[in-house]
């Protein structure tokens, strides 16, 4: 699948930076070894596009070009050499923002290759997500902790309402290009939103004392 | 594949809104929020057929067809709903029976797909038994548990001992309906006993001392 | 792909018997009942395999041929006779040996069928690193620990300057039987040489304390 607009590819590269960057803090602060971190890093940045490719049965990406583990690298050392400088990385705005973009590119490749295989609506959404999500899922996982996005934050659920606005367009009648903007910018949207209010969704435990 | 007994698909649904009302609660006990509880129930219910699809290198049907997640959905909100007005809702005898059809239902596909994709008796087996329990395994994966089927029950027992009937009417020259007819039979009943009978396998460090 | 090289054949036995020995006393280690106990020797064994033939698409071998799971059953049934008898098995010099002529094995089989694959160097490393270390990985995240390549050992480092070596070697014009034995004689020799010399790799929070 050839990208011709070059903002996503930007957003792209911003988003495996900075996955890169967070997954690498994270195995850091978990005492992992060098290694450890560095696959950390490269798990978080590739995962969510490799379970794409996967799922829709295609060798991944991700083992046939050496572009986006070249720019995960990037991200592994900014990562091991700023971890020293700053304390709070991961909250860093910079970091909050960038990864907002690239939860975003993420979940829009994820809905557009769902589109180009012909899957269900609910196969849009589950790539929209996997893609956005799964490398962070991968990364707690390894980390052996309950994955972020079960628990808290309005993360994942970002990328399900973005997935379903890709259907929703393509049903009525749009273009999948026009759809993957339309996913892109209400992913992205709402996570801002989100990160700003410290939206997160109720329990169910609770549900019923509403 | 097309199934052509009604009493299957009969089961199958069974089998995905007791996996789904399963994993769910789960989820529920272990404080999820909303969208986590929900993606347990759809991991628990469609998790094993996927892993089922992608071992045999097809897209898999929980991606291309909508019908087993709406099912799944409903033993999700069953679950949301349910978990406030009875207690022990998973120890339930309806849902204890319910999920023994399920395993039935799903190791007995698991099989039949195994076989019309020509893999070896051990290939049918774990294909069995990864349909059966892989979307069990994978929720307590996600919940940061020791998958049960591992530690105790008489639970994946069932679905090996299941394919291995299967693999046995096949190769004394029955075919492959009269084969899953004699795997799900298998299945239920030596779970349904299983529970009953409260039996455990022995502990190898135990092994010996018998 | 055909093997001719029939030591490469006898490594790879060596490595299903040691891999699915080790997994299996660790499970019994953890507690786990017999059924649980010979799953994590299989999947120790063949989880890696299974993860590099999914990786490059293809039905796995493991479920298409029943010579591997066989010599997994041998080994799983030694590490249960076997724990009684003595005490420290897996650090047992005879199991320690055997498990890096696995790693060696497995490695090399992975570099072979990503080149042949035309994937990346990099996914060249990735096959490599995963088929010698995905069955660990799997066993310990099936125990809820962190998998233990992360945290410490030169032990996932062996397989990425195999597979490394690998690459070098074909750059350079070398056929692949040349890059194979690379691969396996480096990933054994530095395996071997790791443990003998306690190799760690440093860790990211140390780095610039040095």
């Amino acid at each position: 699948m050839k990208m011709r607009i070059d903002a996503f590819a930007v957003m792209n590269i911003i988003g495996l930076l900075a996955f890169a960057l967070v997954g690498t803090v994270k195995a850091i602060d978990a005492d992992l070894d060098l290694l450890g971190a560095a696959i950390l890093g490269v798990v978080t940045a590739l995962g969510g596009g490799t379970t794409r490719d996967l799922l829709v049965n295609q060798v991944p990406n991700s083992l046939q070009s050496s572009t986006d583990v070249t720019i995960a690298l990037v991200g592994i050392v900014l990562a091991v050499v700023g971890v020293h400088f700053i304390d709070e990385l991961v909250d860093h705005n910079a970091v909050v923002v960038s990864d907002a973009v690239g939860l975003s590119a993420f979940a829009t490749t994820g809905a557009l290759i769902g589109h180009s295989n012909g899957v269900s609506p609910f196969g849009i959404i589950v790539l929209a997500m996997a893609t956005g999500v799964g490398g962070g899922v991968y990364a707690d996982i390894l980390l052996r902790r309950i994955p972020f996005v079960l628990k808290e934050d309005f993360y994942a659920t970002c990328t399900i309402i973005g997935g379903g606005s890709f259907w929703i367009f393509l049903s009525t009648g749009a273009d999948s290009q026009t759809g993957a903007v339309a996913c892109a910018l209400t992913v992205f949207t709402v996570r801002l939103i989100a990160v700003h209010q410290e939206w997160n969704l109720p329990k169910p435990s609770h549900v019923t004392d509403i």
